[in-house]
């Protein structure tokens, strides 16, 4: 059977030479600049047996990898399982979800490790890097996929791996004003990852709008066994969210404590999806796409809190509230965003990434405000907020405004980077499909003959695309 | 397309404010009581670097945090998407099985860290949590997971909330008159978490018993797909399992020797259900219900006894017993128990749980009594049983016994709890669906419209169910 | 609906009692064995805290399962997921893939813990085993499902077993000979695992070459929702890659490069994947196959060198290299190895692990060669390569040259092994399928009565296979 070709008139998505050039040519710079600057942190490289008597640690058990590696392993199933097969829910675009997710994070990766690295681990004109390098490329390109979802099924390869490269480069610049000039905590990312991450792509969805874009409406559903792989990714997520939150976190009582708030957190959020989503649909089904996403909203909201003395009960109280604004987010904001905002938000980021993420800036903000030495112990006081050197005077409210800056600075750097980014992929040579043929595999994929080839229909090119 | 209502002449399965109400009233009370009982551990609390000093550790690798957490973490995929998925075969059943698994189990987790934590944790007024007791609230959840299996598709998301709040509480107590009262070992749970939870479940669903469940049997099997996905649940049921059984052991040779028991048990027990299953059916071919499910037979069987020095072809020998058993079970008694005993068990937990269960609280004790200082060394002997304090005289015969005692408390328990839970169950103000519309998503699940709409045909209710 | 009968005129596929018999007299047999020879190592014994004092341990917490649990989990999942889902592309071999993965790899890991605990853990007349040689045996199976890849779809269970048997017990001598005669690295097996396993399964289907084959080449492809089923396999292999390469490695600085070296390789794997996915298809679309196999081959390529200080670039380089090689391996090598040579390969291991095994040998020899004291330090230098005892005077350059000669050992022993196996599952006492019955579950399994029951076709085994 020969099938109808895709390039519509206005709209050549051939990827033949434009995608092989993009990945071949940035991966031979990638080699070029790790080459240059990339080596093996004092724990990872051979000469550990001398480091180790320097470090004074009396036995291989200390170093980093043991502390680390555990959570390292989750958070990389949670950004290439979680993410991509969370978006696997659309009847046909399954390849996609998951394919161009392996795409932009397998490429995120490695220019988060240089990008990152420039700012944190640089030594004598070397990047030195080791386990927590890696887990902070999977956080950088974590907030990539969040992205992502916004634009999920709207955008060529070579538009994801473009963002990606910008997207990364925002990302680590904004994490530094974050972390080193406003000495903020945010472990878990509410703020660096969820905030930015998800404005960042709402605003390019922004940019993006597609007017005609109900002429795919048919395929801008789900069905049953999609939204079975959907859950893969949304139990990943959910399950490995404490060690998402705890993964960077000081060792010993920081990482136990980001795991159990996290885990509490995320309990709670259920029971009030479970009730939104009931409660808001007149049948009082429950509805998948809310089980899919808002349960996970309690994990962004204590990603910047988990680590404090946010206690369990305070937990269950984010949870709660971030499970009920995700999914009230679901069923009457996002409507309103495409509608009267033309944010076209394929996968509800809105709802999963940015207001949670929000809330759990705030969270932390107020958390720290109200630390006292009398909850943390006077050496956990300054440890757990690394009072020391210049910061050694600051107290616990001007550090809740300093996390509140951060939450401003991660918008700004979101909504003025998103809006230069999507500029860029506006440009007509990046080969993103006509409207019509939105979240269609068929595009970018052999798909293969099989018995549900009846289920999509590709329009004809050649015919005009309005009506 | 207008789908005809499912709420038949006599069943009201509207959810809308009853399903919502419970949820949120529920969670509030988990609010309120973590908030007055529930605190960070020593090893979690921001105090840790002053408890590090009294408790003489040298390294923050000490803390329990890095002994557990990747067990922990295992075992709460097993959980998620170990129960959740293993129970989606069903072919119109997938959201409600790993939906209400999700909700039933963070429910649970909640109220069983406040109940275990009255019973073990309870210090000055305060319950003090950490990784272990994550670990406990998802092992009390896993029975009744493990329940859930037996009365799948045929109850209400509330009833299984009910049941959740229940179950957990009576879990706690047997739990805790076998651990503290009768000093029973059982670290993977062969007593309290299978053969509690089989029972209580077997005796739930007896209870419940629908004589007209016939009408929805065209909806009881599986498709390809739903046994693929099944498969992933199975997988990591019996990948994990060795930290199911080891995740709570003590430090060092016990956690280390629990797995390597589990596994070899796991591996052998493989076999012989392959073996049986093609065995006992007339065309020599394999059944996926078999493979789903009793090549995990071998996990319960050594569940109180991987700790123990079982030895490795000790667990062959238990693992391949169990799968004999297990297999059996499903060709011989689960139409039997159904037929005559009115027991209908949908997933067929009397053959994966409850014998199994069984089993391996008898290898336990026997495993007990027949404990040396000869092959544990004197201190290992010691710190085996725990053989301190007024339990100091205890020899490994009285053990033994005691652990005999464990297994007919567990089953006492769980027949008198589970048949006061039934009754409960019973009343008809839950919002279960008729026998008709069972194993079915639609009645309480927002189905897409898709393309195999039309596997499933929603009995009209007007109509009489009976021809 | 009465099925047609699949014993064909010269094929009996009948399984039910030998199947059976083969299992349960396998599993006697390893009880006996088992029985005999296997006990706890001094780390997973009771006697472990007197032990613990001999060994001069200060903490529980230097038990070497604390070192490599972890990834010991994450190769348990690589095996039984990865393998057993990676194979699940066919339309109608989902069953098979993962159910005989499942058979063959509990089989196989019980005869590993044997035959290489003769080789490499036999003391005083006992096999002593630890978390160590549960990732040993996890390896060698490996192997087993890498060989299973090739004439997947094609071969009876009972095949398997005894495939399985034979090429575990090859790979225990080849191990043997390789670590231990040649004192060779091959720490994540780019030679012991995947160069045998894959010319060893190469040699095997070409011995049992099936001229008729394209009898059931409307089975041979993939469906839209199996291509996703495999992708759950390939991307739990690529994200737990760094634990296979680190499972055994030296304890510290080995285990932390080793998982380095291979996150990078397959981050850069990815790239030239989708490059030349897209490049060598007429219409510029990505090709499934490729994306699912592909994209891991940069982490066999860096099995040997990567605890070596590959440095993160030289992964960049190696993974792009084999990214390319397998893709263009797809492409061309595969059809004219089934054309030309009769070597039908059905999930193309020669791309997935023969090749990028053999670069994978070769890399590390060339790392090994190039080593210097400056770069590993002193002590690191010698601690890398076990420069002790005997091999006190082996020079970096001797040792490249015994890493090659650990490659040729390995394509030897896998040439020569698989032409006899081969040979003896070419007899006709297996069980094997007609050609029209290939990648079809309906032979050994009972397949659910579905709605996709029209998909597949039996071909009438009284009318001639051929016309």
């Amino acid at each position: 059977m020969e099938r109808p070709r895709h390039q519509g008139m206005a709209k050549n998505t051939y990827m033949r030479w434009r995608l092989p050039l993009v990945c071949l040519l940035w991966e031979a710079a990638m080699i070029v600049l790790f080459g240059v600057f990339v080596r093996f942190g004092a724990e990872a490289d051979a000469h550990w047996e001398e480091e180790k008597q320097e470090m004074n640690l009396t036995s291989d058990i200390e170093n980093d990898f043991y502390f680390r590696y555990p959570s390292f392993q989750d958070v990389h199933v949670m950004i290439f399982v979680g993410f991509g097969f969370l978006m696997t829910f659309l009847k046909r675009y399954g390849f996609g979800a998951v394919g161009f997710n392996f795409l932009l994070a397998a490429f995120g990766i490695q220019w988060a490790l240089l990008m990152q690295g420039w700012f944190h681990s640089f030594k004598n004109g070397k990047i030195l890097i080791g386990v927590e390098n890696l887990i902070n490329a999977d956080f950088c390109v974590g907030s990539v996929c969040i992205a992502f979802g916004a634009i999920l099924g709207k955008t060529s390869p070579i538009q994801l791996l473009v963002m990606t490269l910008f997207q990364v480069t925002l990302f680590s610049v904004n994490e530094y004003i974050l972390l080193n000039l406003l000495h903020v905590k945010d472990a878990g990312g509410s703020m660096t990852i969820h905030t930015f991450g998800a404005y960042f792509g709402l605003t390019v969805t922004r940019i993006l709008y597609r007017p005609n874009l109900e002429q795919s409406k048919d395929k801008q559903g789900s069905v049953y066994h999609s939204d079975l792989f959907a859950m893969i990714g949304t139990l990943y997520l959910w399950m490995y969210w404490p060690s998402f939150n705890s993964a960077i976190s000081d060792h010993g009582d920081a990482q136990h404590r980001s795991a159990i708030n996290t885990y509490c957190s995320l309990a709670a959020c259920v029971l009030t999806t479970m009730a939104f989503s009931s409660m808001l649909q007149k049948k009082g089904k429950l509805d998948m796409v809310h089980i899919q996403n808002a349960t996970l909203a309690g994990g962004v909201a204590v990603g910047t809190s988990a680590e404090m003395m946010l206690t369990p009960y305070g937990s269950l109280i984010v949870g709660s509230i971030s499970g009920i604004v995700s999914t009230v987010g679901y069923v009457y904001f996002t409507p309103f965003l495409e509608s009267r905002l033309h944010i076209q938000d394929t996968c509800g980021i809105h709802n999963l990434h940015a207001m949670p993420g929000l809330i759990g800036g705030i969270v932390g903000a107020i958390t720290a405000a109200a630390a006292t030495e009398d909850v943390y112990g006077k050496e956990g006081f300054i440890k757990a907020f690394d009072f020391t050197g210049v910061y050694q005077t600051r107290t616990p409210s001007i550090q809740g405004g300093f996390q509140a800056a951060g939450i401003m600075v991660s918008l700004l750097m979101a909504l003025a980077g998103g809006a230069i980014v999507g500029g860029i992929l506006k440009l007509p040579i990046w080969g993103d499909a006509a409207s019509e043929n939105c979240f269609e595999d068929d595009v970018y994929w052999e798909v293969p003959e099989d018995e549900e080839s009846d289920v999509y229909h590709m329009h004809n090119p050649d015919k005009p695309a309005s009506p």
